[in-house]
């Protein structure tokens, strides 16, 4: 039998995938002790059975430890195999060294994971130079694609889109909802000056008459979309629609990018934010399925 | 050669062990990204070196990352061994299982750090059931004792001093202390009932003429420290002075006790706190001496 463990602040994509994979959803306990140590605790039935955690992982260590102590726990709780769902995936950043001395953090943790579960699926994780997630972990991974189920927001409700993607890295994931939803897409070129800091090529000026929709994998600071969005304003665009898949967001991005032109800023639900709006329960599922059965 | 790498927030402790076993010290470019994700720089020549990091192990996740992401980037930059110098180290307290369910964190702790570092140096572990960490640390350690410097302390500083022992976990401590001032000393019994919520039997009432010092390793929400001094003063006691191995110090605990009756609260400088009076540097030479020659 395979259970659904929730890491705290994952029950809603935890449920979603109990649901769909016909699988019971236990909720452990994860306090902390005054000191700030973790406590962990999970009650029920999982000798022999396959453990799925559910939980997303972000750049501080606390999620890592938390998913960490479960799987540890579960596994001395007799769990045959533990596989971590994380609809977000932390450290894909810092791949390679560009300055001397510089820590691989990338392979670190992917080095570390792989030693605390079995199988990992993520929904596009963000990828730059690595082709792939198996030069990094050294588990068996599964990514899910968002594009599916953005295309069919799209779809639904956009009239005559056109995809912008902000920076040469974006191709990968406006290609693919474009082809989706059938609609024509264009690539802009960024510079990047730091963390905080880009410019962006205009966009041709010959989408009038379309809604143009920028999408990116990741708004952090949102420096990059905001900018896109300022170019096509400038270029006498329509306010754009812009949509992330994950909702890694800093500072007070949302009032910028709105009043830089946006009409609106949605995101997938792979971290909870109030601008969730595409679930991608349903591709998490599918790459579940390809592990379990 | 041996190269001595602080953790951010442990440069003192580096620069003490530095200089007590000649080697140089590196201070490391750690910073977060502004999504969280932790970056890790170290400048130098460190291939084919010893490199020691130093750097307190607390329960947020994100002391064992930095150290982790440190290690990981030391050993592609050609480190032959990497060993790690805690003076505070976390997650011992719960090293078996009480309630059905739970997890032995410190065992998945332990199994964590002993793929990350080579050998590992603390100073007085919290441990109670587990009689050595060689339990939960499949990698070569070292415990440094705090019990000479504190009786130093406390021959130079106290006048007719009678040692007590909050509960019978502290015997260690204290017997250790007494020994080394040549004072006499008395173990209270200890029940506890919560997490903040403790009683203590009070003390023998024959310590007239002498200054009672309580002793601890922890001091976290100071509940034992708290009730100790309590009692002293309800059995007639002068004002006690408390001495903790590690200011691990959750909410208000100077000020509850002073008006408990305490004469006040000096600390080992294991975690860094404004009560640390007691300098541990010279027993973690010693202890990394055994492992570097």
């Amino acid at each position: 039998m395979t259970v659904v463990l929730a890491v705290p602040g994952n029950e809603l994509h935890a449920r979603e995938l109990g649901a769909r994979i016909d699988a019971p959803v236990v909720i452990p306990e994860v306090r902390q002790f005054p000191d700030g140590e973790l406590y962990v605790r999970v009650e029920g039935e999982l000798s022999g059975h396959d453990v799925i955690l559910v939980g997303s992982l972000r750049g501080n260590g606390d999620s890592f430890l938390r998913i960490a102590f479960l799987a540890g726990t579960v596994r001395e709780l007799g769990a045959r195999r533990v596989g971590l769902v994380a609809p977000y995936l932390a450290y894909l950043r810092q791949d390679d060294r560009f300055r001397p001395g510089e820590g691989v953090t990338a392979r670190y943790f992917g080095k570390l994971m792989s030693q605390v579960v079995d199988w990992l699926v993520t929904v596009d994780p963000h990828l730059h130079r690595l082709d792939s997630l198996e030069h990094i972990y050294s588990i068996p991974t599964v990514i899910a694609r968002a594009a599916p189920a953005i295309a069919r927001y799209i779809t639904a409700s956009v009239e005559h889109p056109v995809l912008i993607g902000p920076d040469a890295e974006s191709v990968q994931w406006v290609s693919a909802v474009a082809a989706g939803c059938g609609a024509p897409f264009q690539i802009l070129e960024k510079t990047r000056r730091g963390d905080r800091d880009v410019s962006i090529t205009p966009p041709d000026g010959k989408w009038n008459g379309h809604t143009p929709v920028v999408i990116d994998d990741i708004v952090s600071t949102g420096k990059t979309m905001i900018e896109a969005t300022r170019q096509l304003r400038a270029a006498g665009s329509s306010a754009p629609l812009c949509i992330a898949i994950h909702a890694v967001f800093a500072d007070a991005l949302e009032a910028e990018l709105m009043s830089a032109g946006a009409r609106a800023i949605i995101t997938c639900d792979t971290v909870p934010h109030a601008t969730n709006q595409i679930c991608i329960a349903d591709a998490l599922a599918e790459a579940v399925r390809s592990r379990i059965s």
